[in-house]
């Protein structure tokens, strides 16, 4: 069937990327990219382009027309069979005619989960599944993790110099990354539902951390401050008008702190306690009720040696400088007490490398 | 004259890639490779083996012979004009009839130093210089650096989690980095005149600091060891017989620790103390009045720091495994003071990255 010089991998390769374009405007939904191929050619493409709108699989068919017929599908996801802001896509892609459909995953979602699949089969369509699979759960991580366990996908995020510093021993990092990969956290904070860090990180450096220029989604930003301490003088609070601002705490933080920073606009989550912080866990369940998909948590390294002794952290983002800061009492992206031995370290199971501007980022998924 | 398909850097890059063989075998002399090339094609290559053997130069006349009547010499550095351990190269190219010399950079050597390339163009020789000069001065910066300088080229290497640990906070760092890594580590040792650590290292890690297998040269095994604590039940010390133990200290070491560990074959040089340690400054320039070209620094923190802050470092070797030991206790690879301010660090000019086993190697240049 299949013409020369006809790839399915590249067809469903650019299904992916088109998928990729949703980023942060589809979330809680997944991203899902669609690309009808007829005769070795495409002849129609679509993605899911904001939630609420229309699926991947309508739009590829509207561009496609009546090329649809007898064509194949390569799909991104597994096409949905249940009623959500819009109708399913199974339907629409019996009525359009189509010979078969290649999707790269099953859905997750305990709605659909094969029920797409099979009901192709039954309207007569031959259905492979798997193709760039791992492209595609890579992809959308984040609505996996949320759709299966009811939790955000925490990327943790750091900038260190050649020698493993985040600060130098007065506090002062402004600025161990270059410019391109600041303007790519940025881009990246755009794209998440929000932004977390310690309280000591909002003392020592006042920031803001918008997304700036804005992104698809504006992410609330939260503070694990378990006594309440952000001042209420701090950017953040200053700033809640363009952006959200939660402070996750607990029992221990005085009851007019709270009121102070509540009377400001912030929202006050109170959680329970762990190890003489914010539980994580429970601020992480927290968010899964919230339907916030992807969490980046920007350091610093106590709140991440927390987070990842807490086990919610999926992926770290590592940028490199080359510089070095030096001092045994400089910052480093993860403290808290560590590991005894180094056969107990966390250990990534992938990891990727590329250069960011003057950085190398490391990319590692635990 | 070139014909088709005749491409002058890549004769000057199989040059340098000839010269790269005699790593480790030739210092304290620079690394050169030779190529022959008539009508477009090589027809003769040589290279400098080994301390005391012929030069390059030679080599591929002897490899071309009649052939170089008319032809093209490529090499990596400008021939010499000097009796050293062998006669000089110039009259050998002048007698071989060569019509043109393509140097790659002029020979730094104060007895030659652009001497060469005057009398190749006195015999009438047409003569080019600085084709790949800057992979030229790279792969020779040890040799540049004693030659003009009378120091030896310093590299320091490290190896960190993604979290920048070099050990645990109880001191353990087997193993942060892969097997291929530490094969890397070994070989390079094999082509060092010396490996330096400071005691701490040798009292955490008891180290044996050769290269296994064997490489080109067997370095000798510096510690930084101002109280000369070294332990003489070491296994540095225990291995002497093996390789050359210095231990390098200041007269606050007590004699008895000091006649302990030469009556155990340790050479003791005793240097001017620098900030509470050893200068490394004068460890420097003593083993530049040895003739060592290139010295593998191995750590730990202090001693990193101090050698960054003294200026001897040329370069950083940075593996960085993707594992997370964590720790706000835990060992880092530059401790020291460190500088106050991320505008105060020291920038690389320049750097490279690649994949060694599991590990990111970023090489960066001081």
């Amino acid at each position: 069937m299949a013409g020369e010089g006809v790839d399915p991998a590249a067809f469903m390769s650019r299904a992916l990327e088109l998928a990729e374009r949703g980023r942060g405007r589809v979330e809680p939904n997944p991203m899902v990219g669609a690309v009808v191929v007829r005769d070795g050619r495409i002849v129609g493409e679509g993605f899911h382009e904001c939630f609420g709108a229309p699926h991947a699989e309508p739009n590829a068919i509207a561009a496609a027309g009546e090329a649809c017929r007898g064509a194949t599908l390569y799909v991104s996801l597994e096409p949905c069979t249940h009623y959500g802001k819009t109708p399913p896509c199974v339907p629409a892609i019996v009525a359009a005619g189509f010979a078969r459909v290649v999707a790269a995953m099953v859905d997750p979602d305990p709605r659909n989960q094969g029920r797409g699949i099979e009901q192709l089969r039954q309207a007569g369509i031959e259905v492979e599944v798997g193709l760039l699979e791992p492209a595609a759960q890579r992809l959308n991580a984040p609505f996996v993790k949320l759709t299966t366990r009811g939790l955000p996908y925490v990327t943790a995020k750091w900038a260190m110099s050649l020698d493993g510093k985040t600060a130098t021993r007065l506090g002062d990092s402004r600025w161990i990354s270059s410019a391109p990969a600041r303007e790519l956290v940025h881009t990246l904070r755009g794209q998440a539902d929000a932004v977390l860090i310690g309280v000591g990180t909002a003392l020592a450096d006042d920031p803001l951390l918008t997304a700036r220029p804005p992104g698809a989604r504006v992410p609330a930003r939260i503070v694990a401050d378990d006594q309440a301490r952000l001042p209420i003088y701090s950017q953040l609070v200053q700033t809640i008008g363009e952006a959200p601002l939660i402070v996750a705490t607990t029992e221990a933080a005085p009851r007019e702190r709270r009121s102070a920073l509540a009377a400001k606009g912030a929202e006050i989550l109170v959680l329970p306690a762990q190890r003489g912080g914010v539980s994580l866990r429970a601020l992480m369940a927290e968010l899964g009720l919230r339907r916030m998909t992807h969490v980046l948590l920007e350091g610093g390294g106590e709140l991440c040696a927390a987070a990842l002794a807490a086990g919610v952290v999926d992926k770290v983002l590592a940028f490199v400088a080359p510089k070095v800061i030096g001092g045994r009492d400089a910052r480093t992206p993860v403290e808290g007490d560590g590991v005894l031995t180094v056969a107990q370290a966390l250990e990534a199971r992938d990891w990727s490398v590329r250069r960011v501007g003057d950085d190398t980022l490391i990319e590692a998924w635990l």
